[in-house]
């Protein structure tokens, strides 16, 4: 096990009927600003709860806030707050609500052009306290400090943290999930399995605790997906989905473990190159990575296929083979394609992507040996 | 899954060689009251490393506290704090002085008599900040709000709850268990064991993460403790055991689900009455709760026997007296005995126990159906 450093200060309120209790949770005097994406909220009636909780506090709203949040869109959210004098921010919404409320929140308190805190190491610390209500279960920054903004005219995607970022609170109601289109849960049990993967299929870290606690939540996304898209209006689907969502990224399961996050790196780049879901990005790159790299991860995937898949037969190779298949599996039986060719994505943005990494001098991976030659053979692999 | 809140804030600083980050752990205007035990500091290196970390803050110390702490030692040491302005506690060891030094922390911010707080219903969330060193993992305390006190005088032993005094940090280097008595590494593991099994052990919650999170913790101590026990000064065994101890009793695996402290409860008051070691009272307890209430925990009984102890063989009633059975061998396993008689406690102190819980007109278990009576048949049954 590594040496590790762990903190985690949000508070979750989860359950049916919770969004109430915002009338106790921020404070009376503040002037929040409500964030919200593309006015679902509207329809599922949860406007109507948060506008009801919060019906004697001073609120403004800002609407529109996209899927992968638009750095322009942001900016002009800051510039309405700075107008005015709002010391708090609302986010009801998915991840991409939250994360862009997270940029509010830093570039409200940062001093120079925020593009530069995401292009630039720079070390943000301070933000406009926040806190969420989470109508979309995926990315799991209800529960942490990271927040990824997209700026479109420049075809980027990038990723920031900071520790003030991390919600005040965050209200789960599992009911939210119910209106939620097919595809959204989908793409949430996509991301929330390779959120999972990403910080537990690289080594044995001799962390044992830890990898059941990443494999508890895997085995619940195989057992609840089936039974989540047949039937999407039962609690217990839901919440199981909701709660496993949120604990796999919010630091619970990584401590002293290695990560590899190279699916979410590259699967970031196809965002910004053509504006895919982020979950179908995972579902493509993910069989790719493990296939390409098996044997740095054989033992883990031995493992994983056993504990996760129940995969016992077969030779060393057949049965990583066979772990790699059912994880493949897994995303079709969710009803995404695992191809780029699916997607019309050919040469071109293999060699774009490639090269993006290689202008940056990145190289991925929990032992740093996915090289832009590596992510070639990984998309030629999924292509 | 029941509707939750979650929060902690408590921040683990883990691995070995961490105690030197206390230099930039504590702020260095603060006066701090160094808490220990019975001096086994001075003999394994730690009272060394906690001084040379904090040469240049303010430092004062108290030591003796014991275990099961007692409420006069823990008066001097907050009439101690008064006279010298004390502005910060550092627990360095185990449950016994973390406990304690939250008792002080808050006594320092109560006005009245501070064994009003442990015996009536009196909410308490102030307490002068603290932190800890963890000396020997058993109890938890290192991230949670939770406090147990002693007072031999009356025979008593009774626990408060303090929002404030979740420890703002806690250093948790494995190395430290190397040199604790074997006894003590026992104590820890049972005790660590039961503390999962009572935030698990009641009935089908509809929590799968949950479920997989207490199990995982429940198979790495299982697989750990042989190893540990034969070979104290390896690494891995060491941090496999202090990791699954703080995760056993931090609220990351209770979300939700319904719990069941009668062992603890019943232990306490055996421990208030003969002084035995609180692990070796969860031995001895916990065996008999879920004997006498095999039929409210038979679902969660078979669960446990398959996916912790791999028991699928045979009927429901096997099955479950299976599980039963391989849970009394592995305390059995640790060299802990599990019959009251074994402790020459006899029929005068299940009375005087049973007597004690109807006086207070307490009922116990997940289904508050653990009566007095019950607990005079749990107690007759690992007589």
């Amino acid at each position: 096990m590594n040496n590790f450093i762990f903190q985690n200060p949000t508070k979750i309120v989860f359950g049916k009927g919770e969004i109430a209790q915002l009338a106790n949770l921020i404070p009376s005097d503040k002037k929040i600003m409500i964030t919200y994406g593309g006015g679902s909220i509207f329809k599922n009636g949860i406007y109507e709860q948060v506008k009801e909780a919060l019906k004697k506090h001073t609120t403004f709203e800002f609407g529109g806030i996209e899927a992968n949040p638009e750095y322009e869109t942001l900016m002009r959210c800051v510039a309405e707050c700075r107008k005015e004098g709002i010391d708090y921010l609302l986010a009801v919404g998915g991840g991409s609500v939250i994360d862009g409320t997270k940029f509010i929140g830093t570039a409200l308190k940062y001093e120079g052009d925020p593009w530069e805190f995401l292009e630039k190491p720079i070390v943000v610390d301070q933000a406009v306290p926040l806190a969420t209500v989470l109508t979309i279960s995926a990315t799991g920054s209800e529960m942490n400090k990271g927040s990824v903004i997209s700026r479109r005219e420049r075809k980027q995607k990038l990723f920031f943290f900071n520790d003030a970022c991390y919600p005040q609170f965050s209200i789960l109601d599992p009911t939210v999930l119910y209106s939620l289109p097919k595809k959204q849960v989908a793409n949430g049990l996509i991301d929330t399995f390779v959120h999972v993967v990403e910080q537990y299929m690289t080594f044995d870290n001799k962390a044992y605790v830890q990898d059941y606690w990443a494999e508890g939540i895997l085995k619940t996304l195989v057992e609840i997906a089936p039974k989540l898209m047949a039937n999407q209006e039962d609690y217990d689907n839901c919440a199981n989905f909701m709660y496993a969502a949120t604990m796999a990224l919010n630091g619970f399961i990584v401590m002293g473990v290695a990560e590899d996050w190279a699916t979410h790196m590259i699967g970031q780049e196809i965002t910004a190159l053509h504006g895919l879901d982020h979950g179908v990005t995972l579902a493509l790159v993910y069989p790719g990575v493990i296939s390409v790299m098996r044997e740095d991860k054989k033992e883990k995937l031995l493992q994983y296929g056993e504990r996760v898949f129940g995969i016992t037969e077969g030779t060393v190779d057949e049965r990583v083979e066979k772990a790699i298949q059912a994880t493949e599996s897994f995303f079709n039986s969710l009803g995404v394609k695992t191809r780029l060719s699916d997607y019309n994505i050919g040469e071109d943005t293999i060699n774009e992507i490639a090269e993006r990494f290689a202008a940056k001098n990145f190289v991925l991976g929990e032992k740093r040996n996915i090289t832009p030659d590596k992510i070639r053979e990984i998309l030629h692999h999924v292509k």
